[in-house]
């Protein structure tokens, strides 16, 4: 195992470990109960193994700035879950209609469907009740701030409004331009805001912060051309989901549009935008760097 | 029409001018795009001439203790976001299945089920992005605690908790006290929630803020208890909603356990208790105490 991936799994550890503190399942001041299911039905939808790219970039970004760990870590649980919640209803009969997850039963089909929708209300609920507890940061504009960024990287004008977007595209083909929007959407503003909440829990300055957007963006973009990319390449086994969706449901991607040596070409110019836009921090980017080459080699 | 009846409906229209404001589609800063399909589910699920109760709550408890009024518009905008949220998520095939609300076709009738899911999805993000917003108020410590106690109010511990329990009880019936922690998360806590919004808006001190959320969870089981009344009682016509759902789905209510003149009797003591807790603010709950008395007198 070489470095990188030594340090993604610690992450990914450390992450797992705090979700799993937050849904031990006693009430927190101010609840009444946790119902035992929908506990369980968060947990499965979280606890599940995930690379945990996201929070590694939002540690990782705050991190490289020194700022506190506490604040970081706490930012990070707080993405993922809605990270996971996006996953639980993307997963629906409704939606995306998908019975494997990471090579595991979704939650809808470990439990039921309206358990699956409220498991995922929840997750997304709880994330901002993370970000806004005063253990997140002692200084209530950090909180509000993180809380911000995160509600508007997900909801109608980002994540949300990306899958509605995608959802459109079964019955329709997007063209290059409409794809780009979807995409920077339903996967990219996730991604940027996961840099963007690592300055932030950093304090950094605005000059910093936009960088960090930038790259952000760039790697969110890299990272959704290599996922099509996959998606076209890699068989269901090895990628612990269903293959070759988007073409089985006559969805256009950009890698159809281009075909894939030009995409793989595309993503290599991504990558080395990001590369650039991260310049200013010198050899302190080295595992955001690494995360960038990361995104577009890694094979599942 | 009465003073009261007046002022609730002058509540309703400002909070429905503030959110079509929200929901003009124009895409706020850090948002990509918005989807004109799932702006204009989230308008269906919101603008649907609601009494707008909680939000009428948070105003009117924010002004008796003279917060600011921008503040408390924008929480209580958020609160309604959440609620109408879980009315749209709540009434989808998978959960209770319901094709009209307030006499009008539920988003997953005027739209699909998809979009019903992002549109519920992006209102409750929405809610705290408006919390998060500087517009709601200069400090953000106040902005921060108002995203604290409205996640916590909604999420696991509180409203969607409460929706999994009772989902529970269609399959098995409830006892007096299961029913009484049901309903105390599903309806109570948002409404005990709107109380303690307002007060966080016009930043009361502690004792004043403990009297308000007092006031709030009576009136949330005044609330309760008047609805299951009203869906006993009442015709669908008149509450613009499937009547006697309950009963027929087999669910125990505390009216079906108490019978309806027990259940009167206690609405009652609920509502002079509920009084009781406004005591310490003299004539100036006169608002907090109209509305107790409409929550119980109300006809739909």
């Amino acid at each position: 195992m070489d470095n990188f991936a030594a340090r993604l799994s610690q992450r990914a550890d450390e992450i797992a470990g705090l979700l799993r503190e937050l849904l031990a399942g006693e009430p927190l001041p101010g609840e009444i109960g946790r119902p035992e299911r929908l506990v369980a039905a968060m947990r499965h939808g979280v606890l599940n193994g995930g690379k945990r790219l996201r929070p590694f970039l939002v540690i990782e970004t705050a991190s490289m700035l020194d700022g506190p760990a506490q604040t970081a870590i706490r930012a990070a649980a707080a993405l993922e879950c809605v990270h996971c919640y996006s996953l639980i209803h993307d997963d629906l009969p409704a939606m995306d209609d998908d019975d494997l997850r990471r090579g595991q039963p979704t939650v809808h089909r470990a439990y039921d469907e309206a358990t699956a929708i409220l498991a995922g209300d929840a997750l997304l609920t709880l994330a901002f009740d993370i970000l806004a507890d005063p253990k997140t940061h002692d200084d209530p504009a950090i909180r509000s701030a993180l809380v911000l960024a995160l509600a508007r990287a997900s909801g109608v004008g980002g994540m949300a409004g990306g899958q509605m977007l995608d959802l459109a595209a079964e019955h329709r083909k997007l063209d290059a331009l409409e794809i780009g929007t979807m995409q920077a959407m339903k996967t990219g503003a996730l991604i940027r805001c996961a840099c963007e909440m690592g300055a932030i829990a950093a304090s950094a300055d605005a000059t910093g912060a936009a960088a960090l957007r930038r790259f952000g963006e760039l790697a969110g973009k890299a990272f959704q051309l290599a996922d099509d990319i996959l998606d076209v390449t890699q068989s269901t086994a090895a990628l612990g989901k269903q293959a070759a969706k988007d073409e089985g449901r006559g969805k256009a991607t950009l890698v159809s549009l281009l075909g894939i040596e030009k995409s793989r070409q595309a993503t290599a110019a991504l990558l080395a935008e990001a590369l650039d836009a991260l310049a200013p921090f010198g050899d302190r980017a080295i595992w955001l760097k690494e995360a960038a080459r990361y995104i577009i080699g890694r094979d599942h």
